[in-house]
Order: structure tokens, then C-alpha cells, then sequence
């Protein structure tokens, strides 16, 4: 049996209903069945401390399986163990799952592992066999168990000694499954802030997220090739952006935090104050843990995540916002325009116009999804407008912080965050071709002019 | 002699110098020039009651000369009849000075005026005889006068009975100029807020600002071809697209402050809550006058008007922001690639990638403007995020509304929103041509494959 991947545009293309599995669908069902089951197992009475409502349920399993780790309910002290272990498993399905789905896609749609071993036996576009199918979530698999297992070592180095065994490897188990998946679910209310200062626990955290943040197909190229020369073209792009990101991330946590008495101002000395700036720098791409007082930042950092959160990391990761593929597209695409050039290009390799005008659809409905979110939120909730804003884009790049709008959104509020977060989560591309009316004939027109900006 | 536009391009293109004038630079050395001489007037005694700074006379001019209508001195009572005069005649220079600009440039570059009497013989890509430029000119500058003349006749109707004839007269005049050219300057501190119930007064102005931000070639068309169906594509689109923003517009200002106590709450009747509202939902893309206190506008309101403010009005009028044509391509060709169609479609009629390129290299120089100046002035100004990012699409659209922040700007903030001034009337692209380094060789490249979203 063959799995057809993107029939949903083939369907379109070729005018004709789709044969066998619908892949778009089933992943928005999935994701809906997860989440209703996950609230069922946080309503039952062992999973909470105090009973939560029905409302509580839904987005604390909305939160989970988009990993995106805002909470409305404490979950190291209003979740029991049981609680708490249904999360991680809902973490584990959303994040994991998705990234082997969004690599299945890429496969079929023709894109080249560049693995020595390849996965994948040459097939036709837009299919790839379940035998396939098969062997490359296992191997996948296999790469975020081995992260975790990594992860969890490494913690548990840094836990144990402070907590005792139990609790030491709880929570080493936690966190590392929470930083891999990029969900940024954390045991304590201000998250990691205790170890503001800790290089052992933070750097194993981001080192984490960032690995998971790349996703399945760079680390494997990275892994394979070794050197940069050999590097496909799409890796050392995501790479570099990746870097380059991070760098001016920090950097401007560093500049616009350095004297706040209420974040970086309270530490002492040069290295801690870089240590804290990297971590919450690297942090809004997805990630969403904080070390910081995320309330207490200044508006210039806040405008600053704002845009981090929005990019996200790369396609086919744990993580979530427009792409940082996406983001870097736009860019050239202007530059190459300014230059008189249509080709897009990076190192010497044009993209397709298919390819440009999908970093367009997914920038365009990105931004209708925040603004239309928003301008809800404006209408719903009475809260500062930098803090509803911060809410809805965190839960768009499904990235978790929160200037503390989250205990204030009431039902239709929290509605809206759940939308946002699950479509952020499956991406503005899932949403578009679920709203598209079906297209059968494809009539070439004539040209017109058309004046612009 | 030849005009050669945009030779900045074909510069590009070809890898040769150009020869003859280069438009965009000296559209931005014209700009520079009219400011420094406004500036220099303003600056002089008999201008203002009590001497302004050269950095509030700077700001003034800058203000005027792009149509914006931020204001750190009061027009009406800072400055003298003579102050004033001047004020205006940077107003009708940099609004109808552009505009004429912009057309020659579309003329240039192949865009058909679809008028009978064609003002441009059958002439060379990229340039224009000056003779054509001169008729074309002149005809753009008769239309202006026109519309102004007629705004000034209804206006003084409603103005000269209540505040005498010289007065009244002078108020009709100077309103009349200030709308024609979408330059929202105004001879009270409160704007048209005492007319916010005179269907007359608001409804002549806005009547002359939407007309000034179709621009000329739409209302040439308009008049020339009179039946829908022999109107080009373009000119369909602008008016349905103007048409549906200003009703959304209208929509949202009475959904979201029906009930506002401090706008339309205070006002009796619904027939004057739907005039205010009509009068405010339509003059944030580009005019900036208002009727309603925009600092008591709800959150929602002001989230709304944020985009209309980045949109704008119609390429080649006196309107800026990225512009409605460019917004429309950005949803089209996300439409299009859904469906699964690689052409961006009107009317049966589908655009170059090269017209969907520079759309997308306008809406993201746009946004980028946008976020360098509401982090700039983040880090810089102690206000409100809100007012913050209000002001500076404010100018960015040449607006002039304002949530109260242009009085606490300081020199460097003041600094910052001149310069997004600048950019917004003349253009995201202008900017863009500026920063770009230029490129001669043409090469070819293979293809790659590139993930996104
Ligand atoms: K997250
Ligand atoms: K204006």
C-alpha cells in the first residue's frame, strides 16, 4: 500500500478525488483525538491534586501535544506523578509525531535525505511505500530517543546531586523530554529560573531544544557529511540562519536587559549575565523556557522575541512558528528582486518559484492567524496590548512564555489561544488548504499590468 | 531629452552606468531639499507666534512635506497665517509632487493610461520625453486643482457660516489641500473633532481624500471609460478592494467602540455613531484626521487600524503605505498557491512573477521598517507598546494619527520617525534600492530542493 502524500494538492491539480490515505486530515484528526484523550486522562481524579474543570483539561492537552507549554494550572504542583507522566507522553506523541509526518512529506515530495544509507528506494513523487514509511520513522525514532537518553545523562549529572536519585532523575527525565520536543513544560512555576546561573543545567537544556529545533534531516546530513563543503545547500542555510539568529538574539537580550534591575541587572558579573542573555535569546524560537522574568523584561527585548517566536525554527523539527526557511526565503527574495534578479539563490542553487511563492502562503497566513488572534484577544480580554500580543504569537511559534496574560483569557480567550496553538503547531499551510475551495480547471490567462508599492 | 526611470534597475540589469537622471535618487534628493527650505522658513520670526527649535521646525517640515500630519507644535495656533502658508505649500509640493512622480514612472515602465486621448506616444521602455512628461504633468496637476477647487466651494458652504467669510474661506482652503493630498494637518489641536457630527464638513473631507488616495490614473479612468465593464483590471481592483477595506473598516470602528464611552458611547443617534464611524474607519489608510479621541480608542479599534495604516491607499496617488495593490497580491498569490496554481489571477487576468516578487519585496521591507522603528523607539521612548507601535505605522503610512506619543519623543525619537516618514512616502522599494549593492554579472544556477513552512 502506498501512502500519498499531499493529495490534498494533488486532488486540486489533477481534479480528481483523492485515492487512499489524506494525509493533511488525518494529522489534524490525530492531533484532535490526542487532545481530547489526553483531557479525559487529566480530568480523572488520580491525575490532579484538586480536581480541574473540563476547560483546564483541554488546554493543558492542547498545550501539550502542540508543545507549546503555556499553562492555566501549575503542572509540578496541580498534577500528580500520573498527571504529570500523561503530559510527557502527550509532549513525546505531538512533538515527535509531527516531526516524523513533516519529514515523510518532504520525502515524498522528492527531497533527498543526502544520507549514505538512504532511506529511501527511489519512488514515485508524492507516494512512498509503507515499507518505507516504516523504516524511516524508525530511525527517526531511534535519533529523538537517543537525544533524550543523551539529555537525560547529562541532567541527571546536575539533578541528582541536588534533589537525591528519585526526584534528580525525574526530573532530568522531564526536562529532557520537555527541551527535545521543544515544549518547554517545566516542574516549577518559573520554570527554570533557579538555574539561571547553572551553565551545567542550562547549556544541557538549549543544546537540547536547539538539536530538536533542527530536526531529523540537518542533524543526519551533519552527522553524515561532516564537512561543510559537503553540506547540501537547504543545511547550511538553516545552519547559518540558526547561528546568525542566536547570536543577535543574545545580543540583544544583553543590550536591552543589562541594566533592568528585575532580569539581568540582579546578576552578578559579566559571565552570568551572558549565560542568563543566551538562554533566554535561544529560547523564544520555539523553545519557551525562561530563566528570566519574562513580565519584567523591557518592551525593546519583547519586540525583539515577538520576531523570534514568530520565525520558529526549521521545518520538519520539534518546533514550530513560520520556519526559519521561510523567514530567510522572504529575505532573498527581496534582495534578488532589488538586484534586478527573479532568481532567487543561495550559494549558487535558485529556488523554484513554487518554492517562493510557499514561503509567501506561509508568511501571509502566519500573519493573518496572529492578527486575526490579536484582535480577539484585544476585544476579549482587559490586558496591556504588549501582553496579549506576546501571548498570541508565543502560542502561534507554540513557544510557552507568557508575560502573564494566561491566567487571564477566560473561556474565549483560552479558546483562541487553543486555536492559535494548534494551528501553529500543524502549520499555516495546514489551515490554508483546509479553508481553499477546490480548483478543477487550471485556464491559462493573459497577462496585465499591475502597479505595486 | 529622455527621462530614464528607474535606471537604478536597468543600471542593475545591464551592468552598465546610466546615463541621463536617475529618478529615485533624485526624488530623495528633492525630498531632502524641500525639507531643508521648509525647515528654513518655518525657523523664521514672522512664522510662528513664539520661536520653535530648528529640530521642531525640521520635524514640521518633514511632517508636511510627506503628508504625514504628526505634529510637536500646533499647527493652528503655534504657527502664523505665514507659518501656516508655508505648511501648505510643502503639503501640495510633496503630495502632489509624488504623485506625479509615481505616474511618470508607471507611464514609463509600460502602464497603459487607458484614457482616449493617450498622453504618451508609443515611446522606449523605461523612459519618457520630457515633452510627455511635461503634458502628462500637467494634466495631473489640473486634476488636482480641480478636485481641490470643488473641495473648496463645499467646504466654504459649511465653513463660511459659521466663522465669517475670510475665515470660513480660509479654513475651506486650507482643509481642502490637507485632504486632497491625504495630509491630515489641521487647524485645531483636536483635529475635526467639532465636526464630528456635521455629515457636510466630514463627508466633503473624506470624499476628497479617498479621491486624492485613488490617485490620478484610477479617477482618469474612471472618468474616461464610465462603464464597469471596460474598466482595466487594476482600476477594478483598487475600487473593490477600496470599497471593501473602508466598509470592514467602518464595521469595526462601530463593532469595537459602540459601547465606548469616551468615542462613539458619547454620541446620540445612531445615524451620528455611523458618520463618526465612517469618518474614522476610513481615515487611518493615510489621511489621519479625526473625528473620535484616538488615545480613548479601545485596544481592538486600534489593532484594526494598525493594519489599515500599513496598508494605505492606491500606488501613484497621494497616499502611502505598502499600498492596497500589494497587500491584494499577497493574499492572491496565497490563494493561488492553495489551489495549487502557480499564476496570481484578477479578473482572468494573471500577473507577472515579477509583479508578485516586488509585491513581496514591499510588504517585507515594509515590515521591516516597521520593526527596526517600534524597537528603536522602544529602547529609546517610556510609553505604552501600544502608542509606541501606533505611532510609528503611523508615520510609516503617513498617517498622523497618533495615541498621544509625538510629544514625547525626544530629539532621538523624533529622529527616528522623520526617517520613517521619509521611507513611507517614498516608498519601501526607493529605500530598498538605496541599501542594495549593485550586481552585474547575470549567472544562471541549478536548481535546489529547500523544506519550508
Ligand atoms: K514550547
Ligand atoms: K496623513
Amino acid at each position: 500500500m502506498k501512502v500519498h502524500f499531499l493529495d490534498l494538492v494533488s486532488y486540486r491539480k489533477h481534479g480528481e478525488p483523492a485515492k487512499g490515505i489524506n494525509p493533511p486530515r488525518l494529522l489534524l484528526e490525530a492531533f484532535l483525538v490526542l487532545i481530547a484523550l489526553g483531557a479525559c486522562l487529566l480530568k480523572l481524579p488520580f491525575a490532579t491534586v484538586e480536581p480541574v474543570t473540563w476547560m483546564e483539561a483541554a488546554f493543558t492537552a492542547t498545550s501539550a501535544v502542540t508543545v507549546t507549554g503555556l499553562v492555566v494550572v501549575d503542572t509540578g504542583s496541580q498534577y500528580t506523578l500520573l498527571g504529570q507522566l500523561v503530559i510527557l507522553a502527550l509532549i513525546q506523541l505531538g512533538g515527535l509525531g509531527l516531526m516524523t509526518f513533516a519529514v515523510l512529506t518532504a520525502l515524498a515530495l522528492g527531497f533527498k535525505l543526502g544520507l549514505q544509507h538512504q532511506l529511501v528506494a527511489q519512488e514515485a513523487f508524492n507516494e512512498i511505500s509503507l515499507q518505507t514509511a516504516r523504516r524511516a520513522s524508525g530511525s527517526i525514532a531511534l535519533f529523538a530517543l537517543a537525544a533524550e537518553a543523551v539529555g537525560i545523562l547529562l541532567l541527571a549529572l546536575f539533578f541528582v546531586p541536588e534533589l537525591g536519585l528519585w526526584d534528580g532523575v525525574y526530573h532530568a527525565v522531564f526536562y529532557a523530554i520537555s527541551a527535545f520536543n521543544n515544549a518547554g513544560f517545566a516542574l516549577s512555576a518559573d520554570s527554570l529560573s533557579d538555574y539561571v546561573s547553572h551553565p551545567g543545567i542550562t547549556l544541557s537544556v538549549t543544546g537540547l531544544f536547539i538539536i530538536g529545533g533542527l530536526g531529523y534531516i540537518v542533524i543526519m546530513e551533519l552527522m553524515d557529511k561532516r564537512r561543510w563543503s559537503r553540506l547540501s545547500v537547504y543545511v547550511k542555510v538553516i545552519l547559518l540562519a540558526t547561528l546568525f539568529l542566536n547570536l543577535v538574539a543574545t545580543g540583544a537580550v544583553l543590550l536591552f536587559e543589562f541594566g533592568n534591575p528585575a532580569t539581568l541587572g540582579a546578576l552578578d558579573g559579566f559571565w552570568d549575565k551572558l549565560l542568563a542573555a543566551w538562554f533566554q535569546g535561544v529560547t523564544p524560537r520555539t523553545a519557551g523556557f525562561n530563566t528570566l522574568d519574562i513580565g519584567a523584561l523591557t518592551t525593546a527585548t519583547s519586540v525583539m522575541m515577538l520576531l523570534l517566536m514568530f520565525i520558529g525554527g526549521a521545518p520538519n523539527s520539534t518546533s514550530s512558528g513560520i520556519k526559519i526557511s521561510t523567514f530567510v526565503i522572504m529575505l532573498a527574495a527581496t534582495r534578488s528582486f532589488l538586484r534586478g534578479n527573479l532568481n532567487v539563490t543561495f550559494f549558487r542553487r535558485s529556488l523554484s518559484s513554487e518554492t517562493v511563492l510557499k514561503a509567501l502562503a506561509t508568511a501571509t497566513i502566519g500573519m493573518a492567524v496572529v492578527f486575526v488572534g490579536v484582535l480577539s484577544l484585544s476585544a476579549l480580554v482587559e490586558d496591556n496590548f504588549l501582553d496579549i500580543a506576546f501571548e498570541v504569537v508565543s502560542a502561534f511559534g507554540t513557544v510557552g512564555l507568557s508575560r502573564g496574560t494566561t491566567g487571564e483569557l477566560g473561556t474565549a480567550g483560552q479558546l483562541v489561544i487553543m486555536a492559535v496553538m494548534l494551528i501553529g503547531r500543524l502549520g499555516p499551510l495546514t489551515l490554508g488548504y483546509t479553508l481553499t475551495v477546490r480548483r478543477k480547471s487550471r485556464v491559462r490567462y493573459a497577462q496585465t499590468e499591475f502597479p505595486v508599492g
